[in-house]
């Protein structure tokens, strides 16, 4: 699992800084974080394939979280892809996308389904699941985690041994989670199979004050990805606008566990980021200001 | 007058060109021509103020040609803008607009005002005007003729000396085109000044295949910025895109006498110009491939 981050700016683009996107490449599909303008020309000049990217949860509906969606649909589509794709978000979404798909003369060769969904939902993929809750942001806007299912415990070679199951087409039904029968006795993954092993979870908090409610969220995360717009010198400013600072997002990490924080929607005056990654440090050691095309893989824990 | 390529793809953005916007430095303001998905951005790396946009003339709706607008007008916005803006293009654009300004919870500060333009309006500005006719493309297009009002002749200081006018205020009474009495005996600003002198003269073809009515409208141009969206190997895509060639741009702007021509809206295929360039020279040597956030200084003739 790699994390890619397209764009790591907050409310309008800079020089440095990208309006917000974040992609996780998962194995044969792409899973995106926000779409905000620009980002398109991002993935190009990304490892990403944009053709590959299955879904789309948007935090919320502000411009600089979405308005990249129109033209990644219609690059999407001359460049002829037949899939459908899959675009997630707040109240509101799924009308938001509707517009965009009915601007000018454009027609997309490819459906486009938008859905909106209630904070609490946890949607299910089959090997993943995203799981979003309600945000404190100053409209309708959700934190989301994504979370792999556990991976089936390492295959015990020397128990299936003892037990005479014969190397072989009988390990892989076993490893695959699947009885398989020796000599009249029925043997059960259970027998050779150690614990199961955690999935990797990443969370994206959107645009939000600090929450207890991400804190939940965010619970042993591999990687967060939280709001830091504002330095805590201008705290008020963050708190007005319904934004985090570096120390509220440290304060956050460090609450739910998580092993790592990247702090991202940094505000335009920002040109350097030490001030800010130092005030997250001095709470949360772990943390770094995410850069435009940064990438960061996701190990599994074992 | 000064233009800045702030974009120079056509059709999605790669990682050498933005797509489609170019904007016209003049004294006091800036005028801009179309304005793709990301222009915000490029136009913060560039030296152009974007909060000195007077207009902006989309020549199509197609989304390479308008989908940096709804996000430069809340940057705009976010910056304290007040002065309005105003938007032309052809049928559908007020349309357009209205739609760009009502996605998801954007307000904008100040008023945006579209307008749709019938082919072969002519906009008087007071110090410029701006021409548009019909292009030849798949949908409703325009191309614009920027054209500033002729200057007055040079001032004879030698003339006006022998008429007896005093040297001070009474020469530039003169000079600005008012008449003046100098011991009871009326003087006439033909009187001391030389022939008019004509005013700078950009052109912007839009979207579009060779057209007549492109060559009449850039006759004399300073500058020509023309579709060259791909080279004559692939003429025929061209035509049925309703896009030029280069050599086809190139024969346009030696129809029409322009003194310059830049190929603007190149297929994102051209990771090199130089085989573009090189096909435009052969016909009209002073063509040249525009690049992105390159300047052009546009000089008056004399």
């Amino acid at each position: 699992m790699k994390i890619v981050f397209l764009g790591t700016g907050g409310t309008y683009p800079s020089k440095a800084r990208n309006v917000v996107s974040i992609a996780v490449q998962m194995p044969g599909e792409v899973v995106m974080f926000d779409c905000g303008e620009g980002t398109q020309r991002q993935l190009m000049r990304s490892s990403v394939s944009f053709m590959k990217i299955s879904r789309i949860f948007i935090s919320h509906l502000h411009a600089d979280h979405f308005l990249g969606l129109p033209g990644l649909i219609q690059s999407m589509s001359l460049n002829g892809r037949e899939s459908p794709l899959r675009i997630y978000g707040p109240r509101g979404v799924a009308k938001t996308v509707s517009s965009l798909l009915n601007l000018g003369y454009f027609k997309s060769g490819f459906a486009v389904e938008a859905r909106d969904l209630k904070p609490g939902t946890r949607l299910d993929f089959g090997t993943y699941s995203v799981e979003c809750v309600e945000a404190t942001h100053s409209i309708p806007s959700l934190a989301f985690s994504l979370e792999e299912k556990a991976r089936p415990g390492r295959f015990d070679v020397r128990k299936a041994r003892r037990l005479g199951v014969p190397e072989g087409p009988l390990y892989r039904r076993l490893q695959g989670g699947k009885a398989v029968e020796v000599m009249g006795r029925k043997i059960t993954p259970e027998m050779v199979l150690g614990p199961s092993r955690p999935g990797r979870k990443v969370v994206y908090s959107g645009d939000t004050k600090p929450s207890n409610r991400i804190v939940a969220l965010a619970r042993n995360a591999d990687v967060l990805i939280h709001d830091s717009t504002l330095h805590s010198e201008h705290s008020a400013l963050a708190a007005r606008f319904g934004h985090s600072t570096a120390a509220e997002a440290a304060a956050v990490a460090k609450r739910a566990g998580a092993k790592m924080l990247f702090l991202v929607h940094l505000s335009p005056r920002y040109v350097g980021h030490a001030v800010v990654e130092r005030e997250a440090r001095g709470i949360f050691p772990e943390a770094k200001v995410a850069h435009d095309l940064s990438e960061h893989f996701v190990r599994f824990r074992d």
